[in-house]
Order: C-alpha cells, then sequence, then structure tokens
C-alpha cells in the first residue's frame, strides 16, 4: 500500500514536471537592465550605438538609438541580434569563420560581425544583444560589458 | 553703442537665417520621456503594448514591448509610426477615411489603423509614436497621453 | 545699455540652445545645385549617369536619369546614396575594405562600390548622393566633383 | 529613268521606317520640362509636392520632392506613376470604379488615388507622370496642369 501510494506521488510530480514545460525568458525589466548596462559602458567610452534586445522567441523587446549614431546602426544591431539569437553564438565566430576562408558562409542569411551575442541562463538560450556604431570590435566590447554587468555572462 | 545694435541685429538675423536652414529634432531624453509617459499611461490601464518612436528623418529611435504584447504588435506599431509621420497626421484620420467609404485609399502603403500620431515642435514635424497591443481605440488612447503629458499635444 | 547686453547674451544663449536642438537640413534648392554640379561634369566627360540625392533624415530629394544610361543604375544610385548617409562615409571605404580581405562585410545590408558620398555640413550630415552608369571609379569622380563645387568638400 | 530612281528612293525609305521599328521616347530634356511645368503650378497655389516621372520603358527618369513636402508622397508619387504607366490611364480612374463599388480591383497591385497620369505621343504611351503632396484631387490638377503646359494633353 505504502508502496503503491510512493509510485504514484511521485508518478504525478515526474507527470507534473513534464508536463509543465517551461522555458526561461527575458521581460522587459531584465531587457532594460541589459540595455542600460550597455548605455553605460557606451557613455563611458564616448561611443554612440543602437542597442536591440531579443526575447526568447527571437522577437525584439527593446531598441534605442543614442544621439549622433549612424542611422544604418537600427537595421545592423537587430541583424546582429538575430545572428546570435539564430544560432546561439557570438556573431564574432562567423565573421572570424569568413575572415580565415570559409567565404561559402557569406551565402547564408547571417549577419557575420561582431557585436552579437546570445543571452544565456541555466544553458538555455533567453534572447540576444546586437549592437552596432562604432568599430565592430567596439560593438563587441559594449554587448560584452552588458552582460558581464547583469550576470548573464 | 551703434555697435552692439549692429551686433545684436546681425545675432537676430543670423538666428533667423539658421532657423530656416535648420530642422527641430527629436533625441533620445524626448523620447523616452514620451515613451516612460506612454508606459505609464499602459500600466495605470493594465494594457499590455508595443511602445514604437520614430525621429525627425522618419527613423527608429525608440522600441519597447511591454511583458505579454501579442508579438504582432512589434511591426503594427512601428508601422503606425511610420504612417503617422510620412503623411504628417493621425493613423485614425485615415482609418475614418476607409470606414466612411474611401475604400481605394486601402491601396497605399499606409497602416490605416488608430494608434500612430505625429510629433510636431514649433509646427514641424519631429517624429512620431506608434502604439499596439490592446484595441486600436485604446492604442490611440495611449499614443495621445504620452503626447500630452510631455507638452507635444 | 546693460539691457542690450543681456538681450544680446539672451540671443546668443538662445541661438546656441536652438542649435543644439536642431539640425541643420538640405534642401531641394541645395540638392539641385549639387545635382547641376554632377550633371555638368558627367557631360564635360561625355558619361550619362543616375544622380541620387538623400536629405537629413536620408530620405529621396531628387533624381535625374541622363539619357542613355543603364537603368539598373536608377537603384544602385539611390543605394550608394543609402549607404553613404545610413554610415556616415563614402561607400568606396567599405569597397577598398572588402577587397582588402574583410569579406565578412558584404552579410551587411550595404552597397560596397564607390560613388557614394555622405554630404556634411558644420560636421553634421545633411544628407548624400548616389552616382551610378559608368565605372565605379568614374562614379566616384562625379559624386565628388560635385561635393567641391558646391562647397561640401 | 528619273521615277525609277524616286522609285529606289522612295522604297528605301518606306523600307528604312518599316524596319527601323522604333518607339517615341520621352528623355531627361522632356521630363525636366514637364516637371518645371508642374512644379510651377505647385508654386503658383502654394503646395508641397513630390514630381515623379517615369519613361517609355516605365523606368524612373525624374523624381523631385519640394521643401515641406510629407515623406510618404515620396513612395506614393512613383506608385501613381507606376500604375498610370503600367495600364495607360488616370490613376483617378481606378479611384473612382473602386469607389462606384469596384472594391475587388484593390486586390490588384495598383494605386489608385488621382494624380498619376499617362504621357502620350502620337497615340504611343511615352512615359507617366506621378504628384503626391496634398489632396489628391489638387494632385491631379498639378498633373494635369504639366502635361497641358508641355502639349502632351
Amino acid at each position: 500500500m505504502k508502496h503503491i501510494l510512493t509510485t504514484l506521488i511521485l508518478s504525478i510530480s515526474i507527470f507534473s514536471f513534464a508536463h509543465a514545460q517551461t522555458q526561461p525568458i527575458l521581460n522587459l525589466e531584465k531587457a532594460t537592465k541589459i540595455a542600460d548596462a550597455a548605455q553605460e559602458k557606451a557613455i563611458s567610452e564616448s561611443w554612440n550605438v543602437v542597442i536591440s534586445i531579443l526575447d526568447q522567441g527571437g522577437n525584439l523587446i527593446l531598441l534605442r538609438r543614442m544621439d549622433g549614431t549612424q542611422i544604418g546602426s537600427i537595421e545592423i544591431a537587430q541583424l546582429k541580434a538575430k545572428t546570435a539569437f539564430e544560432f546561439k553564438r557570438s556573431t564574432k565566430i562567423f565573421e572570424d569563420m569568413i575572415k580565415g576562408g570559409a567565404v561559402h558562409l557569406t551565402t547564408m542569411p547571417i549577419t557575420a560581425v561582431e557585436g552579437g551575442l546570445p543571452i544565456f541562463q541555466d544553458d538555455v538560450i533567453i534572447g540576444s544583444i546586437g549592437i552596432s556604431g562604432v568599430t565592430s570590435a567596439q560593438d563587441g566590447i559594449i554587448a560584452e560589458a552588458a552582460l558581464k554587468a547583469t550576470g548573464f555572462m
């Protein structure tokens, strides 16, 4: 009897766990904190950039264009975030691969320029950040600083 | 004395000249204030929306998606802002015209749904706001509240 | 006397303030002068080109296609102007970077072919010019000649 | 002998004419005259518009945006000209048909708003004009005035 009850309770809890099937999410509060950290870093370096953040579904949750940033960065920041999200890796990895000879990768719908980083929580992707406005290396520095300052790296 | 007056007149005329050859702008600080006012209104009504703001050139300067907002609103908010900017009028005007029988206007590349408003300063367009997420009438209430709270209406 | 000085200082400070909150613009008169200079240079070299000019918001203000110009240049001239505007630099810079090995830049939505130049006034971007029709080096010569002849370079 | 020569010359010239198979064209000079006439009419009415002209192939040959014109008119003026060219008729005809109940026409890729007119020479279409910026009726007045002033209507 005891054994049956134990089995039953165990079954229910396993069932509940399996049924829950949730994913961690990136809400506006978290995105705002990440963007604030990015902006703070940019200001401290006197750099002007667009900050773009996607959520766990790869959909835009926040975009900010700092004064004086080149207009082209509005699209580039989003494209970097898109590539980082869609391939769960830094856009710099693709940049390095293409620079290293993998030119065929330019035929993929990716933006292979540093400045895009995926955002992970408990090893699950919950979004991405894309920075554009200064050199791509500087864009990358801002993206990394933003994730480190908010505990996502 | 004469010299000072001459300088004064010169200053004024330079000012006038500069004014004729320049246009007022919408920077990130102003856009943030408008977005904050929009978000405050949305929260007070328990509505979830995307807030999108374009600058004096019609280029995106800020976007925020409140938690729980339908994903389609990311694009719609930007399209409403685009239409309000490009035609210097509320998107509701187009909505009302089409509802009133001007069905031919649907062949134009516009988004004729309430929730988009142009932003004026000294009778010059300096940007626009687009809200999407709840009913279009409610979207419009948020857009108007945001501009009124920040002195742009 | 004191009053006049006060007024004067006030005028200047208002002027400065206005300047900070405004941006210089490229109107049709200026655009026409630039296009006329471009066309004059093209005629003097017996070259046929499309001349495309964007304003301070990146929006098309003028386009002219000289007789006999290849049709593809209608779009290319606009795309060169777009890239020059959006990234505040000559499209030749991107062309040279990619030729020099930065192949990953081809994954960005840019037109990296000489013939597009940003137009600056008081160190602020007020538009751009895009030329297409002959060789890209010749397109670049026309763009540069146009800006030099009109005092923008 | 004279008769034979005359016949021969006549034959050659008829043959040449038939063989030539040319079409009348709209060059930049004609397009400029039409645009000047449109702009003159607009100025006389204190209206701000975009003037767009396509050639005998339906390709853009000239575009001018008058100061203060709404940005959306850049695209609309071109779309009106495209519809007028592609269907060899005034865009007002489509507007009237849709207003009159032919709502199904909105599913066609046309811009059914007054302000677009085809340009004919010897009963052959050689291009089109599209005007946008004021009311569509006023846009139409400018388009018509431009073609009448230059002998194309």
